[in-house]
């Protein structure tokens, strides 16, 4: 089959891995205060409700969660960094910010971050076509595919493919605009809090990249674990 | 009418300008080596074949083009700048570069630059919700609109809003992440010339911005020309 199907279709993953069928709470939707584990190389989706809160921990310290929001009512509204980045006239979220969609409109709000606050904006998620440039061969995990099969388990078709929120990847642009892909600066159990402006569904990814070290020196992908906490 | 109609239709304006009637050559058909003019605060699509060069030049000097360029055979299937970041490992392509897209295939090379190279990539076209927040009332043209009646207008319904590559918009980057809104540092008829990489449909919008100095210092949106050759 060709890498390249004439119809680029946003919802159809190029391969399969357990986020297709394996779900988070009830298809989706969580217990409250409970710590839900994303098992690395795989992404989960979890509707949080306006008011709520997500927490996103990094386990091990040193795990890239791609992270992506989309309204509830209307997967074709969704986080998007390209709004948010003029509306904040800043790079990256920092605690206090509110995050916006396609539509200009608050989507989430960043509480608290216990991290140093580098997380990067700026990158596609990975996908089959990233890994097969960077020299492997057949299939591989990826964080495009995990959303997709995150979103169908829980019956959600992706209408497009954002660009992510990568938590705690570490790709900053130098002078000139070089950028460079480095292992993470955060330690185990950092975490990120949101506040869910709207209802919404956010999905977790946690980074299968093993040939770049951005999931640390070792380039091993770990695990992740979230959790949505009342108003 | 609300601003926000339930569902997110990527093809609907939220308006309406001459953009959504008036095309570029034969219904977006160039005749090669005519120099078309793209009116001020207006967007016009254009069809460039495979080995094709597309010149976009800045007839005033002071003048954003918002740049997208969609595969011909699957407008699925586009620029984009978030892919391309990560695959030149840099901000902004410079003359030799290939720009890819969604699938991270090449669909354009930069062949050459006569201005210093200061464009965007990070920032979202405008919309009306983006003027709206500036304090604008009622209808106000707008990159994205015109990038959905331009295509409209050539028969091509808009699948989504990709982030455009903002020709000469001068948004750079300082210490810590903050951006800032600055005049283009262009001069009057820099050009910039791509070669098409695959059979694709170019989309320039001379950025209406009348609230910000991106335009120049003095806020007035001006017309674009491009231009099509043989290979």
């Amino acid at each position: 089959m060709s890498d390249f199907p004439l119809a680029f279709d946003p919802a159809r993953p190029d391969g399969s891995n357990p986020s297709a069928i394996e779900t988070l709470g009830d298809r989706g939707w969580p217990s409250l205060d409970v710590v839900y584990c994303v098992p690395a190389r795989q992404g989960r989706a979890v509707h949080v409700k306006q008011g709520q809160t997500l927490t996103v921990t990094n386990t091990h310290g040193s795990q890239v969660a791609d992270f992506w929001a989309f309204s509830a009512a209307d997967p074709g509204e969704y986080l998007s960094m390209e709004h948010m980045r003029p509306n904040l006239r800043k790079l990256c979220p920092s605690a206090g910010d509110a995050m916006v969609t396609n539509r200009r409109r608050a989507i989430l709000t960043l509480l608290s971050d216990s991290s140093e606050g580098v997380h990067d904006t700026l990158v596609a998620s990975c996908d089959i076509h990233r890994y097969h440039q960077l020299g492997h061969q057949g299939y591989h995990d990826n964080c495009t595919d995990n959303l997709r099969m995150a979103l169908a388990a829980i019956g959600v078709a992706l209408p497009q493919v954002p660009c992510p929120f990568n938590l705690w990847m570490n790709t900053p642009t130098r002078a000139a605009g070089e950028m460079v892909w480095l292992p993470p600066v955060s330690r185990a159990d950092d975490a990120v809090m949101f506040r869910a402006e709207m209802d919404l569904i956010a999905v977790v990814s946690a980074c299968p990249m093993d040939l770049l070290p951005i999931n640390g020196a070792d380039a091993v992908p770990r695990s992740l674990s979230v959790s949505v906490s009342a108003a």
